[in-house]
């Protein structure tokens, strides 16, 4: 990839910087174990991952008014806190359990990347997250982004057209000095369609162990194996 | 100050974080210099200045759509090039001047004051500047926020409500949970009547030694000689 012009990383954060996965499992064991009850966390944790899309959709196609990911979040808790019998937990425990979406670790590699590519290239997040989720995000695992842009400043959930547009608008820049770095085919297919360049970052672990990882269909301009292999591939 | 459940404090930027007049004269005096020229800098960084309030008065009124500020500047200072005798400046000069507000440089105090409040306070950006000025400044002065956020994220310049709106709606917060640290008492009093708390820093040399600075009229929650005095007032 010509690189020479290359200016501002755009992230996807979930999956992408940081993993939700082992996470949650241990914030929904610790949670039951708190009432003396074992729950088969990893089942709970890819169910409420699986209702992110579905939830969106929701807002997509207009069903709902714009509502910012902690009240979808939420809204998917509440309801398998009953499939999964823990509706034990009371109000303050299920907003501290939906919080831990604010407080996900990040992957081993990520802030050392994220520390060698920021001289040189401008580092911002661009997630379906609303901002005070990214802004705890990046606070808590001390992820060293220049700017936090989220789904919710143009009210509109990736993949559509005009979050990937807000990143070359709001940073100054002409959309191929925009590189989109993700861990999910589809999110970089989307901002290929406006202009931006493309990083496939491999998480094979995002689903566990026992997952099979998307393959990385497509042509993208980049794939790296982590956030370290990112910034050496762009000479950081 | 009741500062218990302070949770964020929102930095208006030009005078107040940053030392901008210093700055654009060492910049107006090299660009002349390039050009066996000689000028009066202070002259040109003030009369630039105050082209600052009326240029977005064309916004706010409506006389010219949205147009963020970097384009306003353009704008007054190639009308002050004109009127002290440097159109020699080439287009590539002019935009490079014209940066010159994207690495103004901070007071002496600020990285150290932001520093010690960071770890207790989410520390974001609440200006009139764009957003790729704002992520250059913070950049180019190790400037430690947590997020950027700026007036062109709701299209309406300080002191329109929005603005002040925006920082608790976004940060997911009460506006009495969210301090406007300014060392101007107009962008204070207007935030103060959309229920944010204030915070009045003096910053006598913002329009130089020979000026006389503003006087802090009005009530406001906290005022301070500086970012450190800031910190110490809040326990930080």
């Amino acid at each position: 990839m010509e690189t020479v012009d290359l200016r501002a990383l755009a992230f996807d954060v979930f999956g992408t910087v940081v993993d939700w996965r082992s996470s949650i499992i241990e914030e929904v064991g610790a949670a039951a174990g708190r009432h003396g009850r074992t729950v088969d966390a990893a089942a709970f944790a890819d169910a409420w991952r699986r209702r992110y899309q579905p939830s969106m959709d929701r807002v997509r196609q207009g069903a709902i008014g714009w509502t910012a990911l902690d009240a979808l979040n939420r809204a998917s808790l509440d309801n398998l806190l009953r499939k999964f019998s823990l509706e034990v937990l009371d109000e303050s425990e299920r907003e501290d359990l939906n919080r831990a979406w604010h407080r996900l670790r990040p992957w081993p590699d990520a802030v050392a990347g994220l520390t060698r590519l920021r001289p040189r290239h401008v580092l911002c997040t661009l997630s379906n997250g609303n901002v005070a989720l990214l802004v705890d995000l990046a606070r808590s695992g001390a992820l060293p982004f220049d700017c936090i842009l989220s789904a919710e400043l143009c009210r509109a959930y990736k993949p559509d057209p005009r979050t990937y547009r807000m990143v070359p608008e709001l940073l100054a820049l002409r959309p191929d000095q925009v590189l989109m770095v993700a861990a999910h085919p589809d999110d970089l297919r989307a901002a290929s369609r406006e202009g931006l360049r493309t990083a496939f970052v491999h998480r094979p672990l995002e689903w566990g162990a026992a997952a099979t990882p998307p393959e990385p269909a497509g042509a993208f301009d980049l794939a790296a194996v982590d956030f370290e292999d990112l910034a050496a591939q762009l000479g950081c």
